[in-house]
């Protein structure tokens, strides 16, 4: 292998993607790594808090982003990566197809997965009134009556939120009290549009084209079916880092990647942007993320230069 | 004046217009004060590094950022703010129509101001070959000709950016010698596209429906008119914060607001987002600024709930 890029951009989500267009902008030649053009956002119903770009579905947005950074004639490939190791000053990359490729920095921008709960029906009505996303998707059930499931702060806020939207919010948690922070916890009880459902799990969710009730594991109210528009499942996520396992990057208490301003992680010659770092006040959305990308390119292009 | 808003906005460039979205969102009522909607991206000539936005002039994207933000019910008032000061816990401003508004909360995204340099020629070719952005409208100049004027960190960057992308590259300095960084300085010297033009002065700008060449105030090579595409005018920028003077905001050395993670400034009840602040590594986008708009608005959602 003689042919070494200056950079990796491994993921093909809003923060590769907005890394992509700002480096090739700036003359570096690299290669994106992505299985799922868009990333997660390829799975969401609609966006409409991206400025500029109202009210699209993901896939659309995931296709407009993928052209945009095509046009300035970035390169694609749809391959997992298995491993990433630092051999000398060169990153080398084992690829899910066999191939080996290497370069001289990379950008980490793999974003993270949702905990799911693996329910039945939670994957047929995934964009039909299931979601992982409070902020993302809450605004679609406006006065209408949802569910979020989960007692940490993820779920909490996610209450919180929905509550300024939604008609009537349910809380439902396994545990005998919510595991968030006081404050939210504060919140939620002085919240008249939340009820909380604890001690209960969902076990399953129906309807016909869209969601239209959960059934519970024990009664509530004399029943144990909940009939609601919309069901949030915030069982937490994770950062999708195995395959960099080896290049020891410093993460956060929650395994998110620790960066600096300029998107560094604390191995050199390795950036991080996106929902799988702790910047941009850990508030993972379409917009930070691309930001992140966009930083880290710029920082990438310095780099590089000072070689 | 009983009326007092959970949120002022200042601004309408991509930062207040962001935050106004996630505002919204989060149901934080708020009001945008900002003369010009777009701010200075509506003077920009061509917008391409927005990522999911190809190709669009700065009039047009700036009207589909209102709009976005209007759509969630904002209210733009096209006014200037003359003074802001805190009141207790209230901030009370003072607008240039006459009116006082008040509010627990302000968001501070009134962006910077380009130093122009009041040559002939610079108004009338702004767009049409005249910019004050390499990183915005560089890309437009593929393998053409240009010309930055300048001697500081700006105009040395500029003038490297611009030698990935162009032809040739004038850099054009009253000075003896350049004032920037020494790592800038090397990547001029050894870069083969860029020629100094130093202790000289661009007197005026010529040319037709498009820039054509510049005058200078002393022979080059034995012609006081340089042939050109564009004049990239690097004479730096300064944060428009004179109105917020009385808030006694920590800022930088360069006079940008310093910015916590969450956008906060050093005065309780005060963020600020955008050109204006030091954050986002000094990295003044529209995409880094819309980053941190909505990272203001969350972080106001929360202190405004905690109140």
């Amino acid at each position: 292998m003689d042919n070494i890029y200056d950079l990796i951009i491994i993921g093909a989500g809003p923060a590769g993607l907005a890394a992509s267009i700002y480096a090739s902008r700036y003359g570096v030649g690299h290669v994106i790594l992505g299985q799922v053009l868009g990333g997660q956002i390829s799975e969401t119903h609609e966006i409409d808090n991206y400025p500029g770009l109202e009210n699209m579905t993901g896939f659309d947005f995931a296709q407009k982003w993928g052209a945009h950074a095509q046009k300035y004639g970035a390169e694609i490939k749809p391959v997992r990566v298995d491993s990433i190791m630092k051999d000398g000053d060169v990153f080398v990359l084992a690829l899910g197809n066999g191939e080996t490729l290497r370069a001289k920095a990379v950008l980490l921008a793999t974003g993270t997965r949702r905990r799911q709960l693996a329910l039945a029906g939670e994957k047929a009505f995934l964009g039909h009134g299931v979601s992982y996303c409070a902020t993302c998707d809450g605004f679609f059930y406006k006065s209408k009556t949802v569910a979020v499931v989960g007692g940490a702060d993820s779920a909490a806020s996610a209450a919180i939120y929905l509550g300024n939207i939604c008609q009537k919010v349910y809380l439902i948690y396994r545990g005998q009290e919510l595991r968030c922070e006081p404050y939210w916890q504060r919140e939620i009880e002085k919240n008249e549009k939340i009820e909380m459902i604890l001690k209960t799990n969902v076990v399953e969710i129906l309807g016909g084209e869209k969601l239209e009730k959960v059934r519970l594991d024990k009664t509530y109210k004399g029943k144990k079916e909940l009939m609601i528009d919309g069901l949030f499942i915030e069982a937490g996520s994770e950062p999708n880092i195995d395959f960099a396992k080896k290049l020891e990057l410093a993460v956060n208490k929650k395994g998110y990647i620790q960066i600096e301003k300029n998107c560094a992680t604390s191995t050199e010659g390795v950036w991080a942007a996106g929902d799988i770092t702790d910047g941009s006040d850990n508030f993972r959305q379409v917009i930070t993320a691309a930001s992140e990308g966009a930083i880290a390119a710029r920082s990438i292009f310095h780099w590089l230069k000072a070689r």
